[in-house]
């Protein structure tokens, strides 16, 4: 592929620091450099050498470059592009790392409307409960998937460069809309993380949550493992998605409501049926994952 | 220890196996007899030598035994004492592996009546997703809990001999009473089992469920990876617990209602709140768990 002669990276924690460390690795980047709103954090992205320069200023950031990656929680994406916009160059293609791509594309149609040709949204699905550049390495995208929402404005290029430098990170590339990527991960990911936290944070609040815990076992901590989060970037993410995110508690509320019936009146019958109809449906998953 | 002279194992599967395979590996064991409603498991259970005999009659393999361990399913234990007592000696310790004790401790009220000396509940806080005989292994307790919760009607020499032996499988003791273990063991480990189930069966339904699992990552996996446990045992612990269950239920649906509310109205900084709360208790007790 051709060289980025210039990557920013602004955000330079797990997902944008892994990503400066796997193009580097890949000897597809020039010079990298980093923004953010913290110099504490900026510093330690240099110490560790995941970029070249940091810098707290976009005048001084954007003059050159070639790609521009956002990996900042999204509820600053707004504030960001805004700071961005009136030092960016026509060319310079744009993409993000956001988890909700509905608000982001919001902000862009604020903030970079007359350079929508170059901006391209796209979502890794990688991640972990630990956060900060400390925690960022070059294989963390390794066969993962990502997905990119173009716009309508796009311009081709922009778009195949995009996917380009994704699969040079080791990506599995995904087109959706912004409206269907949204749905689908308020289903898998975004709740399933409310829920971690409001189990957590509802047994913490118990007068014997020490008892609770102490007898807390390896069910426990697979389940609640994502209640370890980050709770900016997962605040941003359920107000970003709320729409989408209330949909789906709704449905889960729903299936509550029927459980619940079940236990009220003893049918055994029919909670066995949704745990096996559960069991079926997560192992086929499960071995698939394994084999693919 | 004193030797166990014959081992009766009601329930050769996972947990039965397992206590069968250590005490065998502690050298502390002389025969092992198999009991179950399955000629096949039992069979199976022969051919890796977890027992040495296996039986479907009670009369049968009752005479002798020192030690009896009933690890079916809960929602069997009523059959299964029922089917027992016209052939259990005086002085045979009976113990069993339930996952909720209070159901347990009615079944023995009603079937073991003249036994109540030697019948002290027990129930390991040790499993899997996989289950049978086959998934057995010898070490499964080792590091785990045992919580006994003795009746008023016990032998103290009973108490030490189960205590003993689930020593011997390298458990760590406690002691509860039956109300506060099924109160605390609904918190955290039937509800989360409960809300596993619920999510995978109601994404399984959606006419897009197969575009949601091929979205689901790791997050999802762990999140989920409970509701891989066994239908019929779950149902079982669902319908003994369901009053205590039903409580946890419901106050983790008060805390839904709090999280749709803070949606509802963009309530970001109540969110992070939560989120930050769930994040900080998680933290600490994964920290003390990995030290312990």
């Amino acid at each position: 592929m051709r060289t980025i002669d210039r990557l920013v990276v602004c955000g330079v924690g797990l997902i944008g620091g892994s990503f400066a460390l796997a193009l580097r690795e890949a000897g597809v980047v020039g010079e990298i450099v980093g923004v953010g709103r913290s110099s504490a954090s900026l510093e330690a992205a240099l110490s560790r050498g995941v970029i070249d320069r940091a810098s707290m200023d976009w005048a001084d950031a954007l003059p050159g470059a070639d790609l521009v990656l956002l990996a900042t929680p999204v509820g600053q994406m707004d504030r960001v592009m805004a700071a961005m916009a009136p030092h960016l160059a026509a060319g310079t293609v744009v993409t993000d790392a956001g988890s909700t791509k509905r608000d982001v594309i919001e902000a862009a149609y604020r903030h970079l409307d007359a350079h929508l040709a170059c901006v391209v949204p796209s979502h890794p699905i990688a991640g972990a409960e630990t956060s900060g550049v400390g925690a960022a390495f070059p294989t963390l995208y390794q066969g993962r998937k990502v997905v990119v929402t173009p716009l309508p404005e796009n311009d081709p290029s922009a778009v195949a460069r995009v996917r380009e430098v994704w699969g040079a990170c080791g990506a599995i590339l995904r087109e959706m809309s912004p409206q269907e990527h949204d749905r689908v991960f308020a289903a898998v990911s975004h709740l399933p993380h409310l829920l971690a936290f409001g189990l957590v944070h509802d047994l913490a609040q118990r007068a014997n949550a020490e008892q609770l815990f102490d007898y807390a076992a390896s069910g426990f901590r697979d389940f609640t493992r994502i209640a370890g989060s980050h709770p900016e970037m997962w605040r941003d993410i359920c107000i970003a998605n709320r729409q989408a995110l209330l949909g789906e508690l709704d449905a889960y509320l729903a299936e509550l409501a029927l459980l619940r019936a079940y236990l009220m009146t003893g049918d055994g019958i029919s909670l066995e049926g949704i745990f096996d109809d559960a069991r079926r449906a997560r192992t086929a998953w499960a071995n698939q994952k394994t084999e693919s």
